[in-house]
């Protein structure tokens, strides 16, 4: 049982985390530490948090369990507050979506990670943001990577893995950079995508009014486009050595495609076309196990 | 009222047709032509159609309402095919996906594009193909656009606007080179991200197995790569005037954003990313209205 669980940055993933512990009754006192006044507010009076504090120190201070769960951009900052408070005796974890950026940052700022410090990212999201997105079973059936370095200590790791399988997520185990790698295939590549096709459309509506014409494949295919764009620019700078190949290749992806489709290779465009869809099919069938 | 409705192609869509037609009480009779005998027995058996022929001049003759609703690359086969049974007392529309190509082609077998084929497109589909995939509300609220040329009966159009509407469509009227303009944004473009994304990350699966770490983002993403590939390749060839430069334009979108990711620049992303997000609520609020 944890005695004080310490939330810095209650939006989706916090909020989420904070009601999914609270209704497992894994934890005697919930706090939240937010920078947003208003956020804390909310996060309190919906009773997603029992205090809320602005100050990092204040918060953590006597927590026996922290969760960091802000963009990725921020945990510099959050290190070298939660330094002064930093008890050897807790677990603290995170769920950045990228995870070398955040093992380089506790070494900057701690010197080395401290060994009780876990790594982690559950993969949950949607293209809301805030607490008010938040909901009880957002980790049900997903999963959660930890990447925890030689020198963690097997008992952290332990503890914030069977407080993830708690609220019903499955946990895995990789290297950070192989977290990145994946990540980048997965989930960076694809918002990328759809930021930048948003982006060029959005433009092209504003002359053309073409947005009246698209429908429900455009709907889903845009989806991720509304996502934070202040968590997304982090995690493009913290990834950017995954994401920019990537990019990069992907471009070079769609200049065979093209190639295909201006010189009329009917059989080549259609095993590129049917792969595709054989390969989501083995996605999906992978998603329901 | 329609005397003899016959559907090309009994599939999503023209089975579709077939059961809004048949629940709003528009035809004495609805006989299918599909080339698949398998398929044309599904729709029999389930009530879709009256009577099924795999013969297209023997399904046409003497119907007062043919809708063509293959893929557009078979359009020159079904002229041929129609052109013998071909009446002028009789109203032919398609629901092809591409509009020049269609027109071109109907030039191509009668020398000049008959007054009573009025070129049409529903913009509705799904991910799921066949006739199995048909509902009977598949165009309900949905838009649907016809290209009428100069030359077009506006008795012609009147009737084809009329059928649409009663089954609960929305239809706008538009040059058949604008409707490829704007389809080739809104859809083809998508379609063709979709797929090549999912090409891509597939061959990465298959070394790595990226696929168990992706989640609902990734889903809806790439909802579009399953698609018929059959469709996908003939409207590719159709309108390949507009997709190729646009995918290259794309490519060329995704070089500054690679660019910005690399140098870090936080501000112009953060505008990018913010844009995008914001030009898909405007997209959002007119899938509303």
């Amino acid at each position: 049982m944890i005695e004080r669980l310490c939330i810095i940055g209650v939006g989706l993933i916090g909020g989420s985390v904070a009601r999914a512990a609270r209704a497992e009754g894994l934890c005697h006192e919930i706090v939240g530490v937010d920078a947003d006044a208003d956020n804390l507010r909310k996060a309190s009076a919906c009773g997603v948090i029992d205090a809320g504090f602005s100050d990092i120190e204040q918060g953590a201070a006597s927590a026996d369990a922290v969760m960091i769960a802000t963009p990725v951009g921020t945990f510099d900052v959050i290190f070298s507050a939660l330094k002064s408070v930093w008890s050897t005796g807790a677990v603290v974890t995170d769920a950045g979506s990228t995870k070398c950026s955040v093992i380089e940052s506790a070494e900057r700022i701690f010197g080395e990670v401290p060994d009780n410090f876990v790594p982690g990212h559950p993969i949950a999201g949607a293209e809301r943001s805030g607490v008010e997105a938040s909901t009880v079973d957002l980790f049900r059936g997903k999963r959660v990577i930890l990447t925890p370095l030689e020198d963690t200590s097997p008992l952290a790791v332990k503890r914030v893995e069977s407080f993830w399988r708690s609220i019903g997520a499955k946990v895995s185990q990789m290297e950070p950079a192989h977290h990145d790698e994946v990540l980048a295939a997965t989930s960076h590549l694809p918002h990328v995508l759809a930021f930048a096709l948003t982006y060029m459309l959005g433009k092209k509506d504003e002359q053309t009014e073409i947005f009246q014409y698209a429908a429900g494949g455009f709907r889903d295919f845009t989806r991720i486009a509304s996502s934070d764009p202040k968590m997304w620019l982090d995690i493009c700078r913290a990834n950017r050595r995954e994401i920019v190949p990537l990019i990069h290749q992907f471009r070079e992806e769609l200049n065979v495609v093209a190639g295909l489709i201006s010189s009329g290779a009917a059989e080549e465009l259609f095993s590129v076309f049917a792969d595709a869809r054989n390969a989501r099919q083995r996605f999906l069938d992978q998603l329901e196990r």
